[in-house]
Order: C-alpha cells, then structure tokens, then sequence
C-alpha cells in the first residue's frame, strides 16, 4: 500500500477510507468490502465464538499513539478473548470512526498495523465501514473465531480446588504506558533503555496467546483473559463460577522490568495486580490435569505461572510476601498506594526494600 | 424490566449496565451475557451474513431522543442491510459507549426499545459490552442473519435492462428528521396531525423489510437498502454492477405526508433522493421475473414500486416531471435546492406547482 500517494491527502470521501482496507479483505465472502453486508461459511462441527471490544482513543489508546500500533491493538485486544476461550480468529468486522476526515497516511499506516495483527493471528478483514462522528477515533472490531463444537472454555466454571495459572508476565502494559506517559519514570525504576521499551512494547502491541488456546481446551476448567487487571477479572470469574481465590503475590510472574519497577516503587504493585491492559490469560486447571496443562504450555512455547487456587467461599484473598492477608476491596487500594512500611515488597519474595 | 427502582439512579458500575440487558439474552450461547464471548451456532447448509454499523447520538440520532426509539433504530439499521441481502436476523451483539455514566431509566428504556425491535425482526442478543467514553452517546451493534448457501443477495450483480423496485415510500425519514428538529413545518407543508406522527415515526423507528427477504433471494439480481439516499445508494449499486440506471421522478412512491410536502416546497424532493434514513429496499429484477417478484411481495404484504431501469454505461439519470433530464451529481442539488420555476414538483406528475 506505499504505492499511495499524499499521505497528507485529506480523505473526505468515506469510501475512499474504506478503499485502503481491501487489500485485507482478501476472503470471498468480504466482496472487496464492496457490498453492503459480509458472508461467513462456517465450518460444519465448530461453534463460532464471537466478541466485540471497541477501543477508543484518549481511553484505549494514546492521542499520539502510531496509526499502526492502534490497528495492531484493535484486532489484538479481540483476539485475546477468542483465545482465552480455546477459539482460533477466522475474520473480524471493523467499524471506524473518526471525529474529522483523516489523512491517508493515518488510515494507511492504521491499516498496515491492523494487516500485520491478521497475519500474526490468523484471521482475515470481512467487512469495514467508517463514519464521522464527533468525539475521539473509535475503532470497534467484531472478532469471530471458532472451536470445535460445545469445547469453548467458559469462564463461570472454575471449580472449588483448581490451579489458577496465568500466562506470560503481568503489570507490563500498565507501566509501560506510564512510561509512555512521563519517560522519566524508566530512570525513577532503575530500567535500562530495553526494559522501557520492552514496558512500552506490552502496552501497545499486546500479543493475545493463541498458542495456549488448545491446551486450554484440553485442560481448562474455566479461562478468561486479563484485561481489567487480574484482581478484577480474577474476582469476576470466582463470582461467576460461585467460588473464591487465594494468590500469593510471590508468585506473580513479573518481567525483570517490572521486577525493577516495584523493587523501586511498591506502590507499582497496584500496576501488576489492577491497572489492566495485560492481554495476558488466566486459568483454572483442575489438580489432576496441572501436569498435562504444564507440558501443552511449554509445547505451545507459552510461558505460565501457579499464582494460587480457587476456594470454597467468594472474594479473592492476595497474600503479601509476609503472609498478611491483603483484601484488595474499595480501601484495599489505599492501603497499597499508602506505601506503609510493612507493605507488598517490602521484603521477601525476591524483591528488595524500597 | 419495570420493577427496577430508581430510574434516576446512576449507573457507575457498567457491569450494572449490563446487568440490565440480561432478559435479552436468552440464547443458550450468550451465557446470560456474563461470559467474555458468545457462541453461535450454525445452521448447516446456511451462510452467515454479518453486517456492523453503529449510531451515534447528534449523527444517527437526536440528542433528546426517547432511549426506546434509539434502541429500537440501533437494531433496525443492521437489520435492514440483512433483509436486503435476502437474510433472516438471527443474532447481534451490542456495543454502548456513555461519556458518562447512564441513568438507570434511560438503559432500562433503551433496552425495552431494542427488546421490541428484536422480538418483531426475530433476533436475540448474543453478547453485550459497554464502556465509558468522551463524545456522543454511540451503539454499535453487529448483525448476523443466514441465507441458504449461496443465496446471498449481491449489490454488484445488477444487470442491464434489470427494472428496478423500492420498497415502501421515499422522503419520510428524512422529512420527519426536518419536524422533529422544527415541529413548524408541519403546518407550512399542511400536514394533518397524523401525516406529521407518520413522518417522525419513520424517522425514530424504521421498519426493515424482511418480509421481503425471500422474494429477493428468489428473483432479484441484485439489492441493497436505502440508508443514504435513493441517489447515492442507486449509484453505488450501478458503480458495483457496471452500469447506469434511469429513475423517473414521477414514479417514486410517496407517502401522503410527504406528497403533501413535496407540493409545498419542491425543494423537499432532495429528502426524497438525497437525504437518507430511508431502509427501504431497492432491488434490480430482471424482466422475466418482475411479475413473479410483484407477486411475491404482494404475498408478503410488502408495497414495491417500479421507479426505472438499469442501463448501458454508468451513472444515474433522473428523468423530472417535464421529461428532462437531472443529473444529479454536484452541482445538481443546486439546481433543485434553486426551486426554479421549472423544477421539480412545479407541474404534472400528480404534484401541483409551488
């Protein structure tokens, strides 16, 4: 698509918008995004698995965020959740709205992210429309994947006594998009230069795991990704499943950055355990199947952590590293930001005092 | 839904908000909404045909509008592009955007709005998603109907010397938009009380065709429906099918409301071509069907109306009520907003002059 003249050009012609989309509408059924509406020929014995997340920017992403890390984002943060319930992405819908005509050179620099998200992912453009509208640019996708039929990994049904394990590193986007925020932080925490781009990397190309998807199918009881923090969506599945959890702050799995980032300020805890954007998946595996589920991962290249169990009763209980009981509810986030002296990384698991 | 309390109750929670589309939910795939994916499941020999288009308060819909009339238009927009294309609504999954938290009563009557709207097209919810945003209150809804395999009705697959049909009755919508922002009009377009309620209910709640839907599959060679204007949506379709069309002027279905406005203010006739918010349906029906196609449609109560041809070359010619021809591109609206003497609507073809 460089072939493209002007990248100033104003587009004022909405079908000029969608005309720089067709190169990923490739599918038969997306008509060259030319009709009015789209056709999906599923498989037969698979389910479809669908989801819609819109992001917005000044609220998903950043007001001076690259086009092309937006359009990466919009597809990845769908097929998060396709994952997380054991589904591969066949195609999406995207809806795009922008508050003034955008330059081609946005649009097509969005489009080469949202092209590189399908390829690393699987899945193809079948239908596009764009509007104007006041307000910030939203680009709302419709992620459609598919599971072989009744084997989506639902999220209310953890049972009392599973592992809970959760992929790859948690807090990463959060405090990369800190830093992406206010740069000096990376010196505050004590990052080298590829630490903070490693942070910043997390907040805006989130990589969902579709390579757990079939060891969650095989071994899962209950999964869900991450993407409002692990407190609450961790507490969303206990409620949803009709149990409670214990996690032990020890064992969340932290990147060195991040690592660095709470040795230097306990206070980022809040980062790792609330602050959301993880993309990262959380999940319930039965005792009986731990081992197995381990193996998958590590054939699937996956890296995943043991952060606790499921329990009989609700809420989700965090150990802190001196075995204090830590309630994150309401005021249980004042008593993280407080920064108290006996606070989480404070001391133990690895971290050192701030 | 009505034994909820407090209609001016704030809803900070989205979860809450959620929470309140639940009855809609019913398919065993939505989970009652409170998983992170829905599940379809196809019919086989079916094709999925999806279809996403999303409104927004002050664009779509006016600022004061009854959350009801928004539920049921967000619904009804999508539904319409399925009747064209010859499909049946079986499922949609919901997008909401506030820029602020929503007042109980306004989501509780949204959700009655679109819970009429779903019941009369035959559809359920399947997955909900809400979030809080800056800008205008926006709905985005994705649509997902069948057809028998392969028996999607195209845009692009008009054919030359094809007569052309609507739906319906042109203008209303867009005439009721122009009462509903100046209530004034009605009188200077001598409108009975009942013409007036007409034309605003078309404006706040479309009614897809879907009656239709299988007369189309059956004998149209292409369709599509109205939402930006017989103009621009005939030239779209004559863009894709690699031809042109002629319209006569004379032979456009109006409804008595707007027949009486059209005579009032010729220049009213550019809500009749040009103004949009129709969803009626225009279809490309070759001659040797035309008389099974009326018959269908009358079998399903749907009124058509033939309004032209396809042609040879390119472009849509309007023929007015003199014989002349308007070419209605550009400067063409300036011809009819001019309301010169020998416009539009100043003789014959049933109008009286201006």
């Amino acid at each position: 698509m460089s072939d493209q003249p002007e990248p100033d050009e104003v587009l004022e012609d909405e079908e000029a918008v969608v005309r720089l989309f067709e190169p990923l509408a490739r599918a038969a059924g997306a008509f060259a995004l030319k009709d009015d509406c789209a056709i999906l020929q599923p498989r037969s014995g698979t389910d479809l698995v669908l989801k819609t997340d819109p992001i917005a920017e000044g609220v998903h992403f950043l007001p001076d965020a690259a086009p092309a890390d937006v359009g990466w984002k919009a597809l990845a943060v769908n097929v998060s959740d396709l994952a997380a319930k054991g589904a591969m992405p066949s195609a999406y819908l995207l809806a795009l709205s922008f508050p003034s005509a955008p330059r081609r050179g946005w649009v097509l620099a969005f489009a080469e992210g949202l092209r590189q998200a399908q390829e690393a992912f699987g899945c193809q453009l079948l239908g596009g429309d764009t509007d104007r509208r006041p307000g910030p640019i939203t680009v709302a996708i419709t992620a459609i994947g598919s599971v072989p039929r009744g084997r989506m990994v639902r999220r209310a049904t953890a049972r009392v006594g599973d592992s809970l394990f959760v992929s790859g590193t948690l807090g990463d986007a959060a405090l990369g998009l800190q830093l992406a925020k206010d740069a000096t932080r990376a010196a505050a925490w004590g990052l080298s230069p590829a630490m903070a781009r490693h942070l910043c990397a997390r907040y805006h190309r989130p990589q969902p795991r579709l390579a757990l998807a079939g060891a969650l199918r095989a071994h899962a009881s209950a999964a869900m990704d991450l993407s409002d923090g692990l407190a609450k969506d961790l507490g969303r599945m206990c409620k949803a499943s009709g149990c409670g959890a214990r996690v032990q702050l020890a064992d969340l799995p932290l990147s060195g950055a991040a690592q660095n980032a709470v040795d230097a300020d306990a206070r980022q805890y809040k980062s790792v355990l609330a602050a959301g954007d993880d993309y990262e998946i959380l999940a319930s595996i039965p005792p009986a199947k731990e081992a197995a589920f381990r193996a998958a991962a590590a054939a699937a290249g996956v890296a995943i952590a043991l952060i606790g169990h499921t329990t009989v009763g609700s809420g989700v209980a965090f150990t802190g590293f001196d075995g204090e009981t830590l309630e994150l509810t309401g005021t249980g986030w004042d008593h993280f930001a407080a920064g108290r002296g006996d606070g989480p990384g404070s001391d133990g698991g690895g971290t050192s005092a701030v």
